[in-house]
């Protein structure tokens, strides 16, 4: 059997290394058309902005490491022009010395990857203007810092790659400033987490401007003009608008694509023309949740779908599961993750969702280090299923992403969070970790009556509801919103009376919790809508950008 | 409704607190015998260590707070004395006048906590031996460091607390010595782990004896002698022999105790008497795996147990799933985590198990503070279940052991666990996670043929295997397992001939993934009865003490 493989980056040699593993006597031969194999491009960004990150480091090893190892026959600079899928054969061009060969193969695998998008700006072509997707494009970055010695820089989008680059140019000591298109930096993101991420980036003096474009670039003047005129200064420029499957041979040859635009596959990573696969950042993937196609070029789903493929064509078992399009990015001193549906992609896949936004200290509060986690989680009120979360702070995001990767992995309902036996001790969590209070409120929320509403639903119908703030007089006084009324927690049960019991009351405190007692007494006496406003005052002071 | 609570420590204030959102009129009392309320016992050794933290931020909340916010009667200084189960009364004694006094009750929950198990020591009474189990007791040992200044210390007892008790002492300058009666140090761990804490406690000038008593406390003197005739110096003894339930109050009123010696309940906290109820660390837990009866006093179930409990008193339909038995100790640099069966406990309990041994870099290699993992996980090899793992290592410990703890509550496979779709980003993990890498090797070992041998395993039956060590000559030359055969990867399959295809063999690289890669060729040539050596060398050394 001989087995071909297109590319070799992340997921073209996990094919190559489980089909050797599976089969001793299979022929298997990978054409890569750039130099650099079997490497992480998460670490690029890193690799610009670390001078300790070695070249050797990122790509460590090489085609005779994988000819050693386990007979796999790497050919670097070999551009895989055209297939034939009748007759099982492809048209391979040596890219050093021009000579053209063809090949075949009795299983083909097409892992060639994504290319960067190139926006629509004048002046993209000159010389400082870059884009970062793989080894030699860094080296080039890299490179034009070290002799050109820039001082400012504009990173174009604002994606995960985009703000690891800015944070990596501006620790560089370079003035940088980050221009995306859509209204928020991190655009998968939810409005009022993304408001954390651009506050962020800002403390760092990286200036950010959102839904503002960059029409050109000036090489001469070295200068980006934006679609509302503003000029940057701009000795570098990063390009990062995102990437698109690489998906041109495939659709050559009439292998069908999915509704996202990438290669489409069945949970045996198989095309429409049996016996050709397709793995990592060509192909389409779905979500676990509910199946739905989604475009997620990630190298951990690349090395999934690669291993997943190298068993399927040696005869093994394993098919994909789909993914839940978990991401996660350090932003200067904040950790960003996400994974399953925001609020906002749930609601327009035509979710009844339920949303909270859960403010606690990631380990003892008083232990040195500890800081706070904002967690908003989105569950669906039909089958009380989690749905999604994203997570925000210094430390400890990973760590509850984690966890609710894989508790909704599982199906989870948001009442299972909070009976969790995990790890405590004061360096870790708190004695209820914020995951078992994100389940906790959840939970209240679905079947016990306790609603929350968000800041955004409080005041896109601010006339429907009497607003309580039950924090004291003095924070009060300080601040509240417009029209709320003031009485802290302890008067709640006396001052009650004023309030019609079918009315609708929202109350809140700081960050939630007490506003939750608050809720409970005004309950408990016999209203019937009573709101908990999600995340507090501290949250509506962040949607409202206060 | 009149509720009376005994004990207010974690589980006592979460059942009031709880009982109290649900209900806004059920009379709702605690009668505590000590004087501080609402705190977690965990912070203590770090109280006593670290100057930064104040009593007060132990214990945040009084027993005004409790009656302001909740409207709940907490009398500290208060001994309950004796149960009239019958007439639903108790025996009140206020410690501070002498009164005693009668109340009765509509619903009992027996938070008693536990007590500091008194080890046979002559001695133990003078004013330098110690407990830890309060804050009061803490104070003590604080300011007898202040007075006295102690140069030298004896921890009697090596669980988590004793060790976290043995750094902070370390950490203040005292020169620490843990004297532990059984075989290892963190007797819950499996020796193999055991070993690797011991050596973290002695790389950081902490003395270890294991298997050693202390006989005699001399106050005179300022030592301690064991029963091996040592003779430790000691300004300073801790004795942190582990904790038993407080239990006297249930026993005398006819209330039955578990297995364990703690006060059995049902799912819903109840006691063997019908309105009685008991959690925290005096009532018996189970291990949601199977069933099995457990007794792990913990703050984080204490605090379940109490909401539960809060919730069933005042008709919530709150149920108790038993725990898991996770834990996690800081130990100078290293994180030890635990959850689920122990390779020792599972075979105890006569699982057929599957053991291996994971050794991973936390997050991308390269990147700065990367460090190594050590994940040993345990598998039933019938359902194919996780049963527990253990997991030591600098970084990223308590992220590994949530998500096996989720997992395993979710009763996952482990051929579920290479599928999560985990977050990857070089600052937070690898992109193929040590948890999905647990999951390869179990699944590889359980459904194909991968078999795993662990050190201990091989060397009690040496004879019956041929050892291949397939790393280079060069590290074989520098040390290697008795008897082992040299035979780099490149070489196995042209070498493979001399060996019979049934014969058995064992294949170990340094630590574990070449040794893997040498399997998979054996295994496809044909040989029949083929392991891999579990963590390889390097957990070999270990276990054997090298």
């Amino acid at each position: 059997m001989r087995i071909i493989i297109i590319g070799s980056v992340a997921a073209g040699t996990s094919v190559a290394a489980k089909a050797r593993r599976n089969n001793l006597d299979a022929e298997i031969v990978i054409y890569e058309k750039d130099q650099d194999i079997s490497y992480s491009a998460c670490g690029l960004p890193y690799y610009i902005g670390e001078d300790y990150i070695e070249r050797g480091q990122l790509s460590p090893r090489d085609p005779l490491w994988f000819k050693k190892r386990f007979a796999i026959d790497i050919f670097t600079g070999h551009e895989v022009l055209s297939l034939d899928v009748k007759e099982q054969t492809l048209q391979v061009e040596n890219l050093q010395t021009g000579a053209v060969f063809s090949d075949e193969y009795d299983v083909l695998v097409l892992a060639t990857g994504a290319n960067a998008v190139s926006p629509p700006i004048e002046g993209k072509d000159a010389d400082h203007v870059f884009y970062l997707r793989n080894i030699v494009s860094a080296d080039k970055i890299k490179t034009y810092i070290q002799d050109k010695k820039p001082k400012t820089a504009v990173v174009v989008g604002s994606g995960f790659i985009g703000l690891e680059v800015a944070e990596n140019l501006s620790r560089k000591g370079m003035n940088v400033t980050v221009v995306e298109a859509l209204p928020k930096v991190m655009p998968s993101y939810d409005d009022e987490m993304s408001i954390r991420i651009k506050q962020e980036l800002q403390e760092h003096q990286v200036q950010v401007f959102t839904d503002e474009r960059v029409q050109v670039i000036d090489a001469l003047t070295k200068t980006v003009r934006t679609d509302r005129g503003r000029i940057l200064p701009a000795d570098l420029v990063v390009l990062s608008v995102g990437v698109k499957p690489a998906v041109e041979l495939a659709q050559k040859a009439g292998i069908k694509l999915g509704v996202t635009g990438a290669i489409a596959v069945d949970a045996r990573m198989e095309t429409s023309i049996a016996g050709i696969y397709a793995v990592g950042d060509c192909a389409e993937s779905y979500l676990l949740i509910d199946g739905t196609p989604c475009y997620r070029p990630m190298g951990s789903t690349a090395n999934k779908m690669g291993r997943i493929a190298g068993d399927v064509i040696t005869g093994g078992d394993l098919t994909f599961r789909g993914v839940l399009g978990t991401g996660i990015v350090q932003v200067f001193d904040l950790s960003c993750g996400q994974t399953g549906y925001t609020e906002t992609a749930a609601k327009k896949a035509s979710y009844d969702v339920e949303v909270i936004h859960n403010i606690k200290p990631n380990q003892t509060e008083y232990f040195a280090g500890s800081s706070e986690l904002i967690i908003k989680a989105v569950a669906d009120r039909k089958t009380q299923k989690l749905l999604g979360v994203q997570i925000i702070g210094k430390k400890g995001v990973d760590k509850r992403l984690d966890v609710f990767v894989t508790a909704i992995t599982f199906g989870a309902k948001v009442g299972d969070l909070a009976h969790l036996d995990l790890a405590y001790a004061p360096p870790f969590a708190t004695t209820k970790d914020p995951v078992i209070y994100t389940g906790m409120i959840l939970d209240n929320a679905l079947r016990r009556g306790r609603k929350i509403i968000t800041a955004k639903m409080l005041m896109n119908d601010r006339e429907s509801y009497t607003v309580i703030d039950v924090r004291s007089n003095k924070d009060f006084a300080k601040g509240h919103i417009d029209g709320a009324i003031n009485i802290p927690l302890a008067e709640i049960k006396h001052q009650a009376g004023q309030f019609a019991k079918d009315q609708g009351i929202v109350v809140h405190c700081n960050k939630g919790v007490t506003g939750n007692a608050a809720q409970n007494v005004l309950i408990n006496l016999g209203f019937s809508k009573v709101y908990n406003l999600s995340g507090g005052y501290k949250e509506y002071k962040i949607e409202q950008g206060l």
